[in-house]
């Protein structure tokens, strides 16, 4: 093995942060296609890969792995201009990555989920209902930050943007409107005019 | 303002890692204690703090704040045994941190929240009874790591130690049991056992 390996779904918002990172970034390495509805993360080989079976998963030239998206983008950023020298940036980078994976993706991700990849069966409508109070808080909060920023942390581009950006431009899909988050909708073609960008693609 | 202020309230594990944090590294600090019960991190003043109105919150000497707790325990431990040079064993730690924010504490905090604090009421049963599975499955994915390791990264305890330790060591609170768990149960204690180590208090 001569380079880093990516195991992930194309379609999953976590898996494209990584995907976009290393777009911008030029990281060469492997991407190993997983279908997550058809249960690929839940089989015995995957799981000695990582037993909580999740994607993304990176695994290093050397063998060793490394789960959790926002891990992933922190590693394979290290020494690049999406990260921060000074610690209050550092921390405040890792704090709004913390924000997406608590009071974020679990709403805005898992409508999206419900509606696109399941269906939108009536027997998950009151799952579904259930997210947009925790998802519009999410996107209130970020409205607000981004009428003062340009970007979440150290005035500039960095993972935080990317982290919080997956699910927030797939947002409609999940049924949110982002029609009252004018802040959110700026910020978005913002990232969209970042070198290297690229867009989510479907499966590969 | 001459050192660090921290806002929480000490029923929370999320705010018990950082009070763990400052006895294990000897941090200075100011705590404002806040009854999440009685709403005081939705009032105007704290949401002026924190929009998110999510505690803990550490504000640094010079004003500026920082929320979520795993962020804050970054922010604290840099330069300390507590936190790793080497990238790879760093991005473990954080890898296990959020870990802890996604699949583990809005099973094990959350149970525990309904039960101890909401009083079980029999309205919140089918909510409680749907944290179970996840909570175990994240108890499962401990209890296999530390049948190999004596902590969660690098070898050593760290802040990924702590940010887990937090709620694990309340799960029965929650109505989880640790009996099928003996790998977690023994990392308990040798987390009980670090210099400085102190148990989570009552309200200051």
């Amino acid at each position: 093995m001569s380079r880093i390996e990516i195991y992930g779904d194309s379609i999953s918002g976590n898996c494209y942060k990584v995907q976009l990172l290393c777009a911008q970034l030029g990281i060469d390495h492997s991407w190993h296609e997983l279908d997550l509805l058809k249960g690929d993360a839940r089989t015995d080989e995957f799981l000695a890969m990582n037993p909580n079976g999740k994607t993304p998963l990176l695994q290093l030239a050397d063998g060793r792995f490394l789960p959790e998206s926002n891990a992933i983008l922190w590693y394979l950023a290290q020494g690049s201009a999406l990260v921060a020298d000074d610690a209050y940036e550092m921390a405040s980078i890792l704090s709004w990555m913390f924000f997406e994976q608590y009071s974020h993706e679990p709403y805005l991700a898992v409508a999206r989920f419900i509606k696109v990849y399941l269906g939108d069966p009536p027997e998950k409508q009151a799952e579904l209902e259930g997210k947009y109070p925790g998802g519009y808080k999410a996107l209130k909060v970020m409205d607000q930050h981004l009428a003062k920023a340009d970007f979440f942390a150290g005035k500039r581009y960095s993972i935080a943007d990317i982290a919080l950006y997956a699910y927030t431009h797939r947002a409609h899909e999940g049924g949110f409107s982002l029609v009252k988050y004018p802040n959110v909708r700026d910020w978005l073609k913002r990232v969209e005019h970042q070198p290297g960008y690229i867009p989510m693609s479907e499966r590969h």
